[in-house]
């Protein structure tokens, strides 16, 4: 990777037409031919576009949009959020829109621009808000890392070719008539933001998603420059392994595991309550729940409550009861089983990312994103670099998550192997329980201990200081329902007095 | 079908705690059976609740959401439309969330409520607006008639009851606290829409999807009463067809189809036009064009164009050279292939009714939903009854679209047999474009009789005075194209001037 030089370069590159003339049917032929290859390869291929206003990425977008095979690729305009878009962490309406296995998604700007001008603190000196390039280069390289290959575009110009093609296109609506005025503001002050954009694309040229600076002085030069970058990229993309080949991709190697968290085995599964006692409890925890869930509501604070857990502990017990206390308006229960046929071509965690509640709105996960580490581990759906890379993955995301101002509440429940082989046969006893138990669970039952080392891991790797664990003792269903209400009201309560 | 009465009819319906403490049991374990049963026979159910505010619907969906499993339903609480969602066509919100194959939809509230707000006249005396009551007819009915279950809930207290509510609950975050403020003083007036209320129940009390009151003055037992419908609806919903039995569904017997329409075997496929005139006529109505789509996004008027044709009449040119000068950030074109594995459970329509354009922009279809009555009826993917029910679904589409504002350009590329031949043997020769020709290309050509008959009942049923069909004569591309492009400049200035 060149790192880019924004600050020291000056334009000169130019092509004249006819040259471009003679060139152009072979870039186009060949980028037809490139796309078909990434389509049969499947791997997923993002090509964002970033540039100073007037830098003519509305040109290129239209050379390229005529060029590319549209049952291939999906273009984006990105302009101000909507309301409800900004009612979500910054990234999601990115994360949602990334390619699947053989597409091209192109971004006419992107999570950079928006950056510039939603993560940017502007009063008196312009500065970056400082997670902004970390939670960047996290999005890039664990997209990267499970496959897809991006290509980020620079288009620059001066300051002084800046200030001619405003005066020369005022009022052409071709070039202007859908970037809305108040983003207008920020990016023709030039010199203001030149060393703040410097200093963001320094740190987001990395290896896994380098930047490529373009010089658009000349429109017809910094067409053939992009087709040029697009070819070269296409054919880099084509070594990428792909979904077909179901290789593993590749792990960033600076990346250490942290070290926390408590491992379930010193859970005291003797836990348990009365029926009176519970009763009194579940009635208590639960109007401050409904109370709790309207002050989140109007204070729009999102909640994501997550249960993970062996089977028959009593996860849908614990989420019903607690729900029962809930606004249906306000929450929503998402049950998470195998990806479907479309979620299987993108990301592993795209299809939560779908998922994040918004702003003010509980969205509890009746199991999670932690399939990756354990279910897809122990059954080897995914490839050990695939899921040893998750925890890292799992982590940052929940980190953006709380950032963004999320509560985030993560409940294992524990039951020992006794008391799962009891609410089996009572299952299978119960004829209006029968249709709970299945053959698959017998089978992930004598996998136990296989899943008891992928459960060491999560435990250690996950329960970050952000988001730590919470082991819920179930062997006692009045105790584990008590403790899971009691436990969401307490961190509902704290976060509504941060 | 019962006809719902609201105006005389007085809530006195009692059930006490005891009683109801004793059926409860079996009524929860029956709808749990029958959800099953249900996500087995692939039958897709929508229920829908409205009622009056203060009716309790709150209470209601917190049950149902606890009862329900939820891997086989999703809840919907319909609130004020976002800024964005107001930019669509008024059912396109619920268009898009009714359910698949054996999923349950729940809708707190849906289009009746919205119907009271968004297309009732306040002015002096309340009117719904004329065209309103059609549109959910038939948005209800060619679900009904392609195997979707609709139950339709009505929860009725009197003016008393509501005003005794209020008062009582009117801090109650866990009732109120969702409705956005600005619904509630329509809703509260209750004698003022009461008549109004009940002339839209009268009229959408249909064979299809009947309503069904419930006396919501006592709630326990307007609880049980909804089990018992939602029992009673399970059960008729698993009488439907289904997608798994793949039975063809029904037709609503009444329906006339329109003859109306040119048959392209008119089309004169001598028309030329020189490389000269071509070029000076793309020019001149290619920079036209980019001022109308500036034009109609200031104006926020949406235009679909929709491209139909042989193999090889040249669609995707004709779209590429339009498309040429549009600016990329307010069109996109959207290529229609056979339905993904997702979509394969929806409704036909659902997958293009996600694609609606929003107010403003351009979208042009590579296909189209026409689909229905071209390919599937030729190969035999749609059941007879299916696609002769399309052409009326397809035409109540249109002229919903177009009532909502839209430009709606539909084109039929039209070659003759001996063009397609030397088109496809000169695909074969190229290699840059072999790739184009597939042995289905071919299959289809043998097909061209077949294909013929389709395309007859598709001009004959489909080309409506809001909708016809435009057939572009294009045995010479340089005729067609300009045709497609002059065509949509002069729709677009026709539409400005409206």
């Amino acid at each position: 990777m060149a790192t880019i030089d924004l600050i020291t370069y000056e334009g000169s590159q130019k092509l004249d037409q006819k040259e471009f003339d003679a060139i152009y049917p072979d870039l186009k032929l060949r980028v037809g031919e490139l796309q078909r290859a990434v389509r049969d390869s499947g791997v997923p291929v993002i090509v964002l576009f970033e540039g100073w206003y007037g830098s003519g990425i509305s040109l290129v977008m239209n050379e390229l949009n005529r060029v590319l095979d549209p049952r291939g690729f999906s273009y984006f305009a990105t302009t101000a959020p909507e309301q409800d878009e900004k009612e979500y962490p910054f990234l999601t309406r990115f994360w949602v829109r990334t390619p699947s296995a053989g597409r091209i998604a192109l971004f006419d700007r992107g999570w950079y621009g928006r950056t510039m001008i939603e993560r940017t603190d502007f009063s008196g000196k312009v500065v970056l808000q400082d997670f902004a390039v970390d939670e960047i280069n996290s999005f890039e390289r664990t997209l990267f890392e499970n496959g897809t290959f991006i290509l980020k575009i620079f288009l620059h110009i001066s300051s002084k070719e800046q200030k001619k093609r405003f005066k020369k296109h005022q009022d052409d609506p071709f070039t202007l008539g859908y970037i809305p005025e108040e983003d207008w503001s920020v990016f023709v002050k030039y010199k203001k933001y030149l060393p703040v954009l410097q200093d963001l694309f320094t740190q987001t040229d990395t290896a896994e998603a380098p930047w490529h600076m373009v010089d658009a002085s000349d429109q017809t030069y910094a067409i053939a420059e992009v087709f040029r970058l697009l070819i070269s990229g296409l054919e880099n993309a084509l070594t990428m392994p792909g979904k077909k080949t179901q290789k593993p991709g590749y792990t960033h190697p600076g990346y250490q595991m942290p070290v926390r968290g408590r491992l379930p085995d010193t859970a005291d599964l003797s836990l348990s309550l009365e029926k009176s006692d519970y009763e009194r409890q579940m009635s208590e925890y639960g109007k401050r729940l409904r109370q709790c869930q309207y002050d989140l509501f109007r204070k729009k604070i999102p909640t994501i409550i997550l249960f993970e857990g062996w089977d028959a502990a009593g996860k849908g017990g614990a989420i019903i009861r607690m729900a029962g206390h809930l606004n249906p308006r306000g929450y929503s229960v998402e049950p998470v089983g195998p990806p479907n046929d479309i979620e299987k071509f993108h990301h592993h965690l795209w299809r939560f990312q779908k998922k994040i509640p918004r702003d003010g709105y509980v969205r509890i996960f009746d199991r999670s994103w932690y399939g990756r580490v354990l279910v897809e581990r122990v059954e080897g759906l995914a490839a050990p670099p695939e899921w040893e890379r998750a925890y890292r993955e799992i982590n940052e995301m929940e980190e953006a998550l709380v950032r963004h101002g999320a509560l985030l509440i993560k409940f294992w429940l524990h039951i020992d192997r006794d008391e799962q082989l009891a609410r089996f046969r009572a299952r299978e006893e119960d004829p209006s329980k029968k249709w709970k138990i299945t053959r698959e669970d017998w089978r992930n039952r004598e996998k136990w201990d296989e899943y008891e080392e992928a459960l060491r891991d999560m435990f250690e790797y996950t329960s970050t200081a952000s988001a730590p664990w919470i082991v819920v003792e179930s062997n006692n269903k009045y105790f584990s329902r008590v403790k899971v209400l009691k436990t969401v009201v307490q961190a509902m309560d704290a976060g509504l007095a941060r």
